[in-house]
């Protein structure tokens, strides 16, 4: 099946978002407009535009955990981007109902084990279409592949092509990942809550259950099951939205009061 | 008529959406990933996701102002709700023309008295449909009631159904309101405008005529009709966009420049 | 052709936003309200609403460099506005294949010479087609004519309008523009990066030729094709994705490492 399935276009499901572009300047509107050229009929939804600046790891466990609610057929678009300019490789893949479009530098990390289909984009013929599709357009920048490159491979699956219209199937090395990583903060939400990346329950402990001690940079945080049980001001650990255990400060940012941020190892004792 | 009324999705009108969610984080995306899996043709329009975290009076105040600005049928979805994960209800009602999807603790506190016709969630419904639109997704959360209740009940009066498929007509206890305040700076824009909550012209006073005396911190500010009639630095107050006084210092933060914010009390003489 | 022009209806291309109301407040949310009320089937795209308040320079330097991505017949809506209230003109305009409405302060700047026709909004019409669309509008306001005025007519447009149906063509003066700039800095992205007003290349340099300097503040900043090329921490220059002289320090914000900004001169002698 590899590089035949047909993009989202049938189906109206949308092209999603997600980069450390910011809001400030009209990077993302840009990106829009291309997939407004190339895709009349496709809708956006952003997930977010403010992952730390090259941020990959907090890029890959946004989008991964972003991916359950989005209907089938919608095509990720994620652009976190330090190599752009660089030889690395650009993808298009299909994998868990859904496609990815993204530089490969570890962005997929979490979504590349469940890939059925990997293609390398031939950002070429991509910057060919977008300047027969927007004659104003500039030649392809060492900058800006959000643009020039990705928005493109998008769009076009967005209005239906196959993986196979962007470029060749994957060969040679695999997909960049990122390797294992220890118990750890992994993004601070804008409350100042630390979200890990420990999936809570683990098999072999029940749904309810609460670990047996949590701990970060020194200070236990005690198990609740909804914010509103903690007490004003107390650290609380709970089972975040996302499946993994996260750790807040009632009233509070945790991330503040405890000094922590991503990369911030993590105690979790199951039982 | 009660729970008979059926959604905006015979005219195409759209789902607003108005949290503290912040835009930092995929939270709001994941919510439209939602809306377009159950309701594919429904469109979203941000309110804004920065109202203060937890400050319901702020959301209260921005949503009710909003309303006026969109078509008949549009559904309005609220979120800022400390009380995730407790008792309090959550509400979808009916009124001025519009929809409403909100948490029960003041959110809708302007709007209550026009509701026609008020509905309590039935988080476990919804969640049923959720999951059977979205087989990944994850069991009800305790803090993200946002994606896992709020948004399948905004997404199904966006394609159309009905209040009653949401849950039960309210009994018992009326909506939460946040009852009478006083004369007080209400929101703060990104301008450091003082947005208060004192409506002009009060009954008896004619539309041009100008208040006797405006004064906050001890500040009095001479009355304008536009910001262009203010002196550099200039401390004024003008009827605002909203309909209600606002204090403004030309080229400068009045916010910053009187030290003044959300709940600062104003004085305002009608004459 | 003057005023006959179809608007984007027929097309299906979007509405383009840029403000500088910032997203804290739902002052843009509105305006898209309005828009969906008067104009159901357009849909918006936003380029920013973070230029500097009434950074009416940046706005222009953004809104131009955008345009080339979008499609033809696409509706740029653009209100940086500190004149609001006060007799400045405001102009709805046909050119490069797309509409652009905006104060008449300098915003269209760029594209001025190549409009091809300009018209004068009737504010009076356009706020009562507002009331008549939404009975709950308020009076037009002395401070918010992105809601009362500019996003009336680019809806008009957006549903297929002519420019006529806005107001009469322009006469008399012609629209405000900035005049010529010195070499400088023109915006200030997200990463801290400083993009210049300074094309590259300029006529008689070939398109790989790099310039024999570029100096801002007292640095010189080594002249690179990709980011990639940088030493951590080194200041480099490279062709921007506007097609401009940019300024970086790699893993790390030019505008903070070199004390530079908006308008800060920069020297750049090509060969």
């Amino acid at each position: 099946m590899t590089g035949t399935r047909r993009g989202a276009g049938a189906t109206g499901a949308p092209i999603t978002l997600l980069t450390d572009f910011g809001l400030a300047d009209p990077f993302v509107g840009v990106m829009k407009g291309v997939i407004a050229a190339l895709a009349p009929g496709a809708r956006t939804i952003d997930l977010t535009h403010q992952i730390p600046p090259q941020d990959v790891a907090a890029g890959a466990f946004w989008l991964a955990h972003s991916v359950p609610y989005f209907p089938r057929g919608t095509v990720h678009l994620a652009v976190v981007d330090p190599g752009v300019g660089t030889a690395r490789r650009a993808l298009a893949a299909w994998g868990r109902g859904h496609f990815f479009v993204a530089p490969d530098n570890g962005l997929l990390d979490r979504i590349v084990p469940s890939l059925e289909s990997i293609h390398v984009l031939d950002a070429d013929a991509l910057g060919e279409m977008l300047r027969q599709a927007l004659p104003g357009a500039r030649p392809r920048s060492t900058t800006f592949h959000g643009r020039d490159v990705f928005a493109p491979a998008a769009a076009l699956l967005g209005r239906g092509e196959t993986l196979a219209a962007l470029g060749p199937a994957l060969s040679g090395e695999p997909p960049v990942t990122l390797g294992a990583q220890p118990p750890r903060v992994e993004v601070v939400d804008r409350f100042g809550n630390l979200i890990t990346n420990v999936p809570w329950p683990p098999d072999g402990v029940g749904p309810g259950e609460a670990p047996a001690l949590v701990r970060v940079r020194g200070r236990v945080a005690r198990w609740v099951e909804t914010y509103g049980e903690a007490e004003p001001g107390e650290c609380v650990a709970l089972l975040g939205s996302v499946g993994t255990v996260e750790i807040a400060v009632r009233d509070g940012s945790a991330a503040h009061e405890l000094g922590a941020g991503p990369r911030e190892p993590v105690e979790v004792v199951a039982r």
